[in-house]
């Protein structure tokens, strides 16, 4: 793959996760392939998993790792063509992105959305104007509207932890007293349209995600009847994709319960707030697999950056 | 060694600094240990000395290090069991410490205490529960009651300059304009019971450290008396512990002169406020080890670290 | 050389230039020069290229990088002699810089001037401290007066483009919303007047240079008139010298455009701000090469580093 920007940059789902499942038992195998190579993070906004897994992806593969918070170290971007910048921007992506390409081999971002203008968010500005101007590869550490590293742990996890040929997965929605993006649940469901399961949505009616995303997804607004017999259960927050970035039900009843899950697995990209997404109960048993798909993230970025490491 | 949260922690503090010692002559001698470790370094709160010198000390042993600003670059963790997480908390330290421990080999940690509830900051919440739900060795870079690195290169510094059998150690309190805490005396009075020195602790009344860890020691409050023959001073400025985290002095007398240091070597952990602390003549002048002590923080973090690589 | 603060530190230009060209056709010749040595960046601002382009300089030549944000990360400077520590600053510059020169066996520093005291700027207080208590090499990454990075990357520049024996060199002033530093137009300066070129300054009266840096360079009041069959167009933004930090015009007739750049290379040390420095034809355009002086700040960073390297 040239660039790691969102689910359909994969060419083949099974092809990819057998690649991290092997990187998995053999970190170091590639440690040659990332010599003299470096990876340049540049961060947005706040990350933990991201940041540590995918520096810890890059040194596996033998990669110099340079990490900047571009909110604070370097100067504020200018996105707009054609600006008079006479304001509070400093330096135009075109300039920034060309310049950062000379000093790395390749570039991972992380920028979230603004959740206030939807037409924005969707258009994907900051990464697109990454791609555009920057003349090395770039890999999605969460844009405004994907998380395809996420999604590709989410997928090795599934793999790893499935008993039957073809699972039933629900992505259940949970409640969450801030307006949380969309980028989580849009790569996983693109994913698991991409994988041999039995896939459906469920939340509160006014919740849709995106339909272009969804496409052919069932969604039911039964929590009860959507879970039933499920065999990984993925819990999330969004805010409203139609009343966009508004947050339209708290409603306690969504939370994720020991009872509600069953039998099933149960999984979330984390941070995962405690008694609001999902009871104690739940994360402190057996049925939690949260903390091995976190540990998938390493597995998911590494087998992302050898990809593009192979074809530089 | 398991984990480094505490003095306690060192079998052997001889042996421990004959460790330092020797990785002081032979910084790279051990340089295959660490390969493909990874040490993580968190830090809740400000450093200089330390982030360097464990950075530095890592490497030297051949290991990757990745460093985060929790406060500002992750999120705001929970500390508190059983809580529902509809405020400012994001993540559960049971989740970060799981997941941080797949992606790092060792943790090294710091975080202050409040210095407004006693209670809480001896339980110390931070470092117990990164050991309590990490997976991985927690090595303690300052925690609220304690700064185990900083003890140990104390003892290495006084094992370098003593010229007699059974030094004279003196840890004399300061005025400071700021509340400061008790983790780098109650450190070093805990690591000079365990040496062989003639130690006394000289400070204001009021100003007795916590009792289950001064025991025995000699208090003098008589600074001039407490001071009559050392070998080494100690200076260093503390809140009061029974008065919790209050300024209750800041009597200038107690600023280390030259006249009151005699023949004795002047110690402190940096950073010092000048002329507040200790004036210019002594830092200045050659009975100053201070530059020596920050030194051989290196090589107190190497050996700590050299000993957890080893048991890993 | 020593350390590398200032155009004066540079013994041959065109050696030194050379030098950098050649590490730019073999960025890892000298990879076992840097084995067991360790950069500390040091950073009281903003930092992009300085910040990416020197930590890969350091890289490839085989060195460790240990990088700090000293406002955030640390503890506030103090750098006046004798002063009584009983305010902000919590660690005098005597202690830091000795310490940090045990931990790192080069210091480079960026230190942006007040533009409020002239006399305080000039003294280069933070650059000439850290010379000074520091007993490794000091990098200068741009201080108050000089940005001797930048200025030995237009130097490479230049040498790469240019196609006469002796290039027309104009440095030409341009707007700006924000009072910017001397730092680059300065070190710009001196360079040119160690290079086999023509060279002319052209800018509003009253925004005349340190005379003690300009010297005997012409200089043009008329920017048509001085641009005038030039080869290469350096443009830039700084504040007035003599009426200390102030903004004296903002006077958009002095903005480059493609018709005053006739058939000129166009160079800025970036970040750049567009159409109100440069339009953006010109950016755009084929004959800029600010990208491709950017990515000389890699090379620079790196023949310093490894002039510093073989005399340490």
């Amino acid at each position: 793959m040239k660039h790691y920007l969102d689910i359909d940059d994969i060419v083949s789902v099974p092809a990819l996760i057998q690649e991290a499942l092997t990187l998995k038992n053999l970190p170091y195998a590639y440690e040659a392939l990332g010599k003299h190579r470096t990876l340049g993070m540049l961060f947005f906004n706040s990350s933990l998993r991201t940041r540590l897994s995918t520096q810890k992806a890059a040194q596996n593969l033998g990669m110099n790792t340079m990490v900047m918070n571009l909110n604070n170290d370097g100067w504020q971007l200018e996105f707009e063509d054609g600006s008079i910048m006479n304001g509070n921007t400093a330096e135009h992506i075109k300039e920034a992105a060309a310049v950062i390409s000379q000093y790395v081999d390749i570039i991972a971002l992380r920028a979230f959305p603004s959740l206030s203008d939807k037409e924005k968010d969707e258009a994907e500005q900051i990464i697109k104007s990454f791609q555009k101007f920057a003349t090395v590869p770039i890999v999605n550490m969460e844009s405004a509207t994907a998380h395809p590293l996420q999604a590709l742990a989410d997928a090795i996890t599934i793999t790893e932890f499935q008993t039957i040929r073809r699972p039933k997965v629900v992505l259940s929605w949970a409640p969450h007293p801030r307006a949380l993006p969309h980028a989580v649940p849009n790569s996983f469901v693109k994913m698991m349209q991409r994988m041999d399961v039995d896939f459906v949505i469920t939340h509160p009616e006014g919740y849709e995600l995106n339909p272009l995303i969804t496409r052919n997804v069932p969604i039911n607004y039964n929590q009860n009847d959507a879970l039933k017999d499920a065999d990984f259960v993925y819990v999330k927050n969004w805010s409203s994709y139609n009343q966009y970035g508004q947050i339209c039900s708290t409603d306690p009843q969504w939370m994720m319960t020991s009872e509600k899950l069953g039998m099933a697995k149960f999984m979330h990209c984390l941070p995962v707030r405690r008694n609001v997404i999902v009871e104690d109960a739940i994360l402190d048993g057996p049925q939690s697999i949260v903390i091995q798909q976190a540990n998938n993230r390493t597995w998911a970025a590494q087998a992302v950056l050898k990809n593009i490491l192979e074809n530089l």
